[in-house]
């Protein structure tokens, strides 16, 4: 396997260090290497630096402090702005303002995205992606100034690693492949997938942290939770429609 | 910049050897280990390599001939079902029956393929993304026997290369990056970042081909017609719902 892939750590504490500027050029080059929907390319990446922009992002996201810690922040967004301009000037009509032209976007920018992070960890840089962008999607795109068009769906933060974390777990490959058709799990299988991520110190110190009886309840009462995901859901459906992707009608 | 990066190229020709079994766990292994949400594993794939499975496949796909040749098809889903019945067995109340979670699920679903893309290349295979999949979502439901919580977001056929095609043409990398704040491009910068691509021989022919008058044209009448947009915008929002998802309210 790729080094690169097998020694995948997110990183969470970094180094001051700024990032050589033909480093991050690789790692933009790269994303713009990935394969994109009938080489449309209708993704962007916004690169911030400066010190106000990151806090503001920071504030954001939750103030994870990797915002503030890592030199550089990497948003990825669908965007069909550009081309929707291209067509417009070329008298092409541009039926791209629905859904399916929103989520085709989305797979564009989240393959850059990937390929970015893996050429940052090749560069030696350590990353952490923010799920954190479609909850914040509005203020994201106040800070940075994302007209009609543009919707943020993930971001990576990358920079000198100042932390070594161990790999982290997985689940056994047969949970998560199937072949030929899905095979619904029985709860005796669920056990046996499950049962070397609930017996970590680190799972077994969650649940006693957070007063919980199961690691499964760190997860739906603290982490995720219903009510923040229900109202994440309606806010970022509402950017979606803001930003010019919900004309689902001829 | 790694090799495998630079060096991607989308495959539409394959030779029928078939993929050897230690490939093709690298492969899977490699999608296991990119970032997923929470380390929550969101996703699943689902390996064809069954004659009838791919040809009923293929007929979904708008029967591009890849689904046929390619030894191998990988259907990446977006996955609550296992994450939900871990959940529902432990006494913690999922609440991952929104449109978030179905976002969620897709970056998790995403990175992963991506992963699994670069890794197959890695092996000396090549690589094609299908787009049809978002489209023909309820079909690929049908065949592969997905359960309520599991969405088809994208597919990778996977196989050898019988073909050995140039680098495609990308947008200089200012077209995609952006520094601090996104800046719109005016009609004279949109003329400069496509003159390339299409002053191409190959989107010379396609426009002449199509009888159009510009590159844009043949996107917007031929390939990715809004008609077809909003079509399966709706088709994938129903889907979204019927899978599960579409819970927004309390």
């Amino acid at each position: 396997m790729l080094d690169t892939i097998l020694n995948h750590r997110t990183i969470r504490k970094y180094k001051n260090t700024p990032i050589e500027d033909h480093k991050l050029q690789e790692v933009l080059n790269a994303a713009t290497r990935a394969s994109t929907t009938g080489n449309m390319q209708v993704y962007s990446v916004i690169v911030t630096k400066n010190k106000a922009k990151k806090e503001a992002l920071w504030a954001s996201h939750f103030k994870q402090n990797m915002v503030l810690e890592a030199p550089v922040v990497l948003t990825f967004c669908a965007d069909f702005n550009r081309f929707n301009k291209w067509c417009a000037d070329r008298k092409a009509d541009a039926g791209y303002d629905n859904f399916l032209s929103f989520y085709t976007a989305s797979i564009d920018a989240l393959l850059a995205a990937q390929n970015a992070a893996l050429e940052a960890e090749n560069q030696g840089l350590g990353i952490c992606y923010l799920g954190t962008t479609t909850y914040m999607a509005e203020k994201i795109i106040d800070i940075l100034e994302l007209p009609k068009g543009v919707v943020p769906v993930t971001t990576v933060v990358v920079g000198y690693p100042d932390e070594n974390p161990p790999l982290t777990d997985r689940l056994p490959l047969y949970a998560v492949v199937h072949y030929e058709t899905y095979k619904e799990f029985s709860s005796d299988e669920i056990n046996k997938l499950y049962s070397e991520k609930e017996s970590l110190e680190s799972s077994k110190q969650f649940v006693a942290e957070n007063n919980k009886q199961s690691l499964a309840q760190v997860f739906t009462d603290i982490r995720y939770k219903k009510a923040d995901n229900v109202h994440f859901s309606k806010e970022f459906l509402r950017i979606i429609e803001k930003q010019g992707f919900m004309k689902n009608e001829m």
